[in-house]
């Protein structure tokens, strides 16, 4: 259940509702934005009455939510959330782009890509320290010589940053370098992680794992939530099914159009991972941009076919600037900005 | 094998090259178009050798196709295929629209939505008048008497008529009536049908089958153009994923991408079936524009509600006409038309 | 709904109540068996009073089938439906194996096969004439001289033959040489085949889709009973999954339990094509055994690596017999007899 | 590439080898075990020249492994991994069963189902004291103290006890109590854990996926084992298919087929999982040993319905007594004991 309070309720007539279902053996969770507040319900304690709950004073109405996840729901919060990250605002008018390689490799390699999708337009940079890798003998990552690196990139774009944490005694560590905490697809029922972003003060990207249903990725986000991180965003990454012959995984952009309405949460979309194969990435990001995705998270590299990582659905950065070109065409087809 | 005659060979070298591959135990498909000549080489027969064949009077150079598919492939035709379908352009610079109801239910219903169609700027008039439904026991479809109605109504609208063709003994009578052959879903590889349309003389509108690959969808289209028909177009209509309790299916935007490089043929996206549900069928269809199809069929109807199929995804006039607007000025931002 | 007669309810009886039931608008359809008559109510009529039709004379009680699927499911015939098919019973104590080629090729290879199953042990002679093929370009069967040749095998080893039907204008055709008419993956939803064979008078083996779920299935086979044909095996023969790089298919053995529960009818394990690897179709056989199957279809080839089709598959005829001992004791095991 | 030493190779000799192939700038893993040592090499050098280490002293033979997985394969060892757990053999001729709840919730519950199972003929205890669950707002298990009451169980009744580990911080704690750590299905690619229990000195369960392909499960156990840990048994517990209307999961028999014959490690079938559907365990654990898995994980509660995690697919411990009786006999027919 949540409590909607009059949007002129006193913060003594919120107390006191918090007080009666804290009786009750309910435990809380305030949310306050738009100049009203939220209170959450949830625990286990003996029943609430909302016929006497609405009788209360400041209290407006209440709701029984009964879908599982409550704090990322729609109906917990109507309004799309929408953060600042270091200047930019995300789930807001504008499209942002999240650009950069798969993997830090090396000074002049993070550099070159970083000043390239400054100047075509993007808006974060991206790309990983620690990588989690299907073989234990591929490349893992440089570890906080990549995190330093990434910091270094910011100093000089004034582009925020992405980058993946891979487990909780690392989330301190990546914090003092990185703007989002990305939790990757692998990780996405990592619980431990989760709760241990959750604590953390930076914005988080939560990507989709690869067979993770709708209500699956809203109830990772929903433990970020409740452990009281309430800047997360959504990103689709493509799912795997049955046809994984000429691509990598397919892009859900169902899952895109269902995700606005059952969340307030801004999501992402990746069409690097999505389609897996340079020559598609293209299309596939102009289609997440066209089904209403409030930003793109697409892989760069200046020179891909040597990357030591995902370099076949790296984009040139040539290429990457030429389709900033086309994907601010297509944001204001739909109405909004890039 | 292919053989690519030059531009100026003549009949008598083209007759010698097919000679002198029949008396080897093949057996040869000649294509036309675009001013050169194309002998497909297909069955079993001795080895060729295509150094001896290019030293032949007329031949420019001779080609392996190592996939299976051949007549349907890019490495077979480059360029995009286009056809007039009633004095509609598909394949073209513009994206066409398929517009109507899931079943033909009254002429009422039919006239109704075929002149809002027409008036929101749709191109052909879809409808079922042999209808395959998962049970036994649900509405059939109207059967010749459908047929009749969408034969009226494309006389009252002049809109060229898009229906389903269920078996090899009903292609004569449904091509009386309709412009386009619609080979549904659940047909995709029911081979009998594909050879009996392969030999009609009417453009086919192919949908993929629910769990078929690309290279299925193609070897299918393969059956229809080995028989003859070159006038073929693919649907991509949704696939079935584990992600299915708020999606009727998963839309497969990777597909369109794939398709449009793989094969010359036009490409249509059915939104309705692939996201079965109303408020979602909008930005699903925007996608399918953004990501490159040819052409959208998109379900509607005058009231959905009382619909006996497909009514949780079929759009209403009013629906469909605003839709139709934003619609254009994707197609614009993708540099079409529509 | 259906209504159950009591065992003494007389011919009358059961006329009043089918007559009650059609003035309200409703269809009828009578199943007698095990001594007692039940009557189907389908279509679309005014509502039924259960508690009106039970104060009919001979009327014992009614029941409401909620599940889409009537005719094939426990509720409305609980027993396990059994039925002989050339002096085997299927559906009942015995486990029973179809054993045989994929596609019948010669008379040698077919006699061969035939007389090595047989002593084996098994109990259909399988062998496909008309062949639904992916690639146009591949073998497509030999026809009804393939047919003849089955002809020609039964009469040498008494072993009652299972065939494919491509389409509903072969059903009368393939009945003529056939004791089992099989409906092959592809056609599972072709509906006007499935009302072909609903009208036969042949037993049914109908293969489930590539990607057909459980109702999808048993709605399927409701055609066929539907249409007056009350002899249907049902078939599992692996699904389509994102996991296909060893294996041609999954083979769903879940799918097995849950039909031994919804259905009466009987269930066939197609260990050949679940698995579609030779030297693992031995384990797979076993699985379907012990989950409870009915029967087995299984591929044998004198020489699998010479096979025009589905040669990876099929089992040699010395391995062949060599599992028939193992199944032997995998059926004591479960309490059956093979 | 491995480099297979003879049995009766010197020390002295392996480190020759050993540093001849490090001088190329490989890295080297030594494994010894049957009376034989074998040379992993992996990482990125300059070329090996096989016919030269060949002519080195005290080598067999080289050969190359041109799988990903190297120390999993049945190419870096032929003959099946068994350990000794508590006294029970794993991977041998026995096919050993683990039973218990899915959380450890009380004293009682525990203790009651220890015994029961116990009596019945299982060989392991299994309870979670760390639960991942889809829910923040779910019971979450009881910690530590749920671990004290395992290791009771154990002392009361001397069945080794299987607990699942969530985290790398936790794997020391867990390895005070437990005699297997399990790695669950949604942390299988969380490669910091795995890392971490593969510098443990317990045995390893580790859970297949959701939807993680057979490749994939064999390198998230190749990161065991390159860290050091030989123990692990593989487990198949379903995967995610479009067919879960009337089931959890997929079980995939293939699989456990498959594994068997890529990887010298133990499998174990997890039916309770892979089905989700308690009266649909039974025989799905008959197929699983009849596929061939060296192993069974049944989920057993004295009161399934007040179960607080999985009740679903929880038997009674009368329904699990039962089951151990017909699995004996399934065991007995495909020739092993239980």
């Amino acid at each position: 259940m949540i409590i909607i309070m009059e949007s002129e309720a006193t913060p003594f007539e919120v107390d006191n509702v918090v007080a009666a279902v804290q009786n009750k053996g309910w435990q809380t969770h305030i949310s306050s934005g738009s100049g009203e507040t939220i209170i959450g319900v949830k625990g286990k304690g003996q029943p609430l009455d909302p016929f006497h709950l609405e009788q209360m004073s400041g209290v407006r109405e209440t709701m029984a939510i009964t879908q599982k996840f409550k704090l990322v729901s729609r109906a917990f919060c109507p309004e799309n959330t929408t953060f600042d990250i270091g200047g930019v605002t995300v789930g807001g008018q504008q499209v942002v782009v999240i650009a950069g390689p798969c993997s830090v490799e090396s000074r002049e390699q993070l550099l070159e890509t970083a000043h390239a999708v400054k100047d075509a337009g993007a808006h974060f940079l991206r790309g990983g320290a620690f990588k989690p890798r299907t073989s234990p003998y591929s490349f893992q990552g440089m570890g906080e010589a990549g995190l330093k690196l990434l910091a270094e990139a910011r100093e000089a774009t004034g582009l925020p940053i992405v980058t993946e944490v891979m487990s909780p005694d690392k989330v301190a560590l990546v914090s003092i370098y990185a703007d989002v905490l990305q939790i990757g697809t692998r990780n996405m029922q990592n619980y431990d992680l989760l709760n241990a972003v959750g604590r953390a003060h930076k914005p988080v990207l939560l990507k989709r794992g690869m067979s993770a249903t709708i209500e699956d990725l809203l109830m990772a986000a929903e433990y970020i939530l409740a452990h009281g991180n309430q800047r997360v965003m959504l990103c689709e990454r493509g799912i795997r099914t049955f046809d994984n012959k000429y691509t990598r995984n397919t892009f859900d952009v169902n899952a895109i159009a269902l995700l606005k309405e059952l969340t307030h949460l801004p999501i992402i979309a990746d069409p690097s991972h999505a389609v897996g194969v340079r020559r598609h990435v293209p299309p596939i990001a102009m289609a997440g941009v066209a089904v209403g995705a409030d930003g793109l998270a697409i892989e760069t590299h200046p020179n891909p076919d040597k990357a030591t990582s995902d370099g076949d659905q790296s984009l040139t950065l040539p290429q990457f600037s030429e389709l900033m070109i086309r994907l601010r065409a297509m944001a204001t087809a739909v109405g909004r900005t890039m």
